[in-house]
């Protein structure tokens, strides 16, 4: 199965969630989330790179300068993105609104908004929804949220975990939204992630972005890195477990559950990749380095030739061995150059491996998960990175978007 | 018209092209070129930079350097690329049967193939048909062999031009092919040109240089290199215009209509791009030095989601915003940033321009040439690109390509 179920979402003390119908874009779908902060929480977030970044981001983050926010909210449908000094007028209203709703400083509120870009927010339809989605907060709402927050999504979105730290149970939870515009760096759109761990804000912050960088970084549908990106780690210090300052084994335990929510967020935005009928890893070892590691592998993974041969179930090893050659890695020696497709090699030093077969090939490409591995030989660093085919209806979706 | 028909080619004096139908992929398609140099010709030619490149590449190079060919040999349906050690002695081969069948040495010849990568090329098929090209050897030759190079090109592609250079009439005479793995550096795929002018030989080098970088190096219709991408310049000095020895005026002249004739060539590879139905010019100028500009132009270029919107003529310019967000430009004022699609300005100083509508920008969509000009605002330097949109029968072509 390409696409995951979601799983069960367990709740995390301290943190609510709400969703109305605001029908921002669609009518009877929700599309608005609102997410309450217990005090005494803190939250970590990390944004999108484009220089083009949305109103809502300018905004979130500058509130998240001025201290720990009590809300999230969130739209889905638009996101005003490219509207200029009204689009921070709208943004900054939205949470003006919540914070009357909600009894908070506005600068308590981080705004996210995802869908369409330039076009103006309506923010009359959110100041309609709004008092549904905060009377209905819970900390049961995960599910509801997931949905909440797609727009070209075929399916929600979670992950969630239990875990023991030295006697106590810390619960992480998170979702996340995104199937198209997909790159690094911050290819999420749109994660959130809370634990009830209590944790000091620096090393929050840090646990964030080492996730980030193995999980939401890593991927890649088309290349495209969005204007909203924005994935946030929030930890309400509401288990047991005495808080972690120091970044101790305890930090390592929940750091790894972290960077696992994240990774199976980011893979599951991958499964639903606008179009995607394939999943697939690609592994580049042998490396000098991580950078050239990296830049063998979104070669590979951003080439259309090669994604479009996924499409086709089409063994054409060839089209991989092209993005190889043309990734720009200085010196490289094709004859220390191995390519498998999942057990099978396919290339041996730079050529077609003994006994390698069409058929051995084809029966990979029937799979609809894949790894292509490549071992460039001459040096032990490995990376990989998550991607899907190219296929006629990412093509479809993205030519009909706006119709 | 995206596509335009084949235009008069000129005969070149000194310059010969003959045909045959050898069955390398397809039954009675012409796919066997032999091109012949007259003695005392010179000859300039850039190759791939793309690290695992191609038999023929590596044997046409290694013949380059040991002095001026004769004969040029070109093959379609088959790229002899990732073959190993045998791809080199195929390529060896085929020199070694041409030359004696013409009374040259092996070393006078320089091979290209062109099509599909990693089968092993079937010498005795070439073998069978040399003799039908050579025995068909005339300056008239062009447009068979226009044909003949193609693979997934749907039209073939020559420019041809006369000019007088201080009283004498010089020609310039060429053809391409290329439709899929196109991008720079060399992205022709394969071009020949020719002219009759004499030129000493580093000149020729030089501005055949100059040539591919303003032209074939300028267009990207999928973003990936080619392992077989070669372009070749001959000039037989049976002009009566006294050679040039010099970077005189007369070298200027000869320069421009070079590089013209590969502008020609190199646009009508992006109008038969892979299922392209619009013909797209990416200006980016106000920049502060080219590489700015190139990266800002490329991104545009290459991003799926701008490529989708301009198939589905939707004026969709927050793609073509975040793609410029995210290209990578240090310290980017995006109030300084302008857009235009064709004489429309869409965006002003970051924000959508007054008196912009959807309907203006609509109008500029459905047409099947667009410029879209992006200005930067922060300095004087201006490049350009060409590339193609991304459609359904992109992914078609790619996804059938070896059924």
């Amino acid at each position: 199965m390409l696409k995951h179920a979601l799983p069960d979402l367990f709740p995390v003390a301290g943190f609510r969630l709400g969703t109305a119908c605001a029908g921002i874009r669609y009518p009877d779908r929700r599309d608005l989330v609102v997410m309450e902060l217990d005090h005494g929480s803190h939250c970590a977030a990390v944004f999108t790179q484009n220089a083009f970044c949305a109103a809502p981001v300018t905004v979130a983050r500058r509130h998240l300068d001025s201290g720990v926010p009590r809300y999230l909210l969130v739209n889905s449908g638009n996101a005003n993105a490219g509207t200029g000094r009204q689009g921070l007028r709208d943004a900054q209203q939205c949470c003006e609104l919540l914070a009357s709703a909600s009894g908070c400083a506005p600068a308590e509120v981080l705004p996210f908004s995802t869908g369409v870009i330039g076009e103006a927010l309506t923010v009359s339809k959110i100041e309609t929804a709004l008092p549904a989605a905060v009377a209905g907060l819970a900390d049961t709402g995960w599910g509801d949220a997931a949905h909440g927050i797609l727009t070209t999504d075929t399916v929600p979105k979670g992950a969630s975990r239990r875990l023991d730290i030295g006697g106590h149970t810390v619960t992480v939870t998170g979702i996340a939204k995104g199937a198209g515009m997909i790159c690094p760096n911050m290819a999420t759109m749109l994660a959130f992630v809370a634990t009830d761990a209590g944790i000091d804000n620096a090393l929050l912050q840090s646990c964030l972005e080492n996730a980030v960088a193995g999980s939401f970084n890593r991927i890649t549908v088309d290349g495209d890195t969005s204007t909203n990106d924005a994935c946030v780690l929030v930890a309400t210090g509401r288990s047991d477990l005495p808080a972690i300052t120091t970044a101790d084994s305890r930090y390592a335990m929940l750091c790894e559950t972290v960077e696992e929510i994240c990774i199976e967020l980011a893979q599951a935005i991958v499964r639903d990749g606008e179009g995607a009928t394939k999943f697939v890893t690609v592994v580049v070892d042998g490396g000098m380095d991580a950078n050239e590691c990296l830049q063998v592998a979104y070669t590979i993974a951003h080439s259309p030739l090669v994604k479009t041969a996924l499409f086709a179930s089409d063994p054409n090893w060839g089209r991989i061995l092209a993005a190889i050659g043309r990734s720009g890695i200085a010196d490289l020696d094709l004859a220390g150059v191995d390519i498998f497709l999942d057990e099978v090699c396919i290339i041996r030093g730079g050529e077609v491996a003994a006994g390698y077969s069409e058929a051995a090939g084809q029966q990979i490409m029937n799979r609809d998960e894949i790894t292509i591995r490549t071992s460039l030989g001459r040096g032990n660093v490995s990376e990989q990175v998550w991607t899907c085919d190219l296929s006629y209806d990412y093509v479809k979706i993205n030519a009909e978007y706006r119709t």
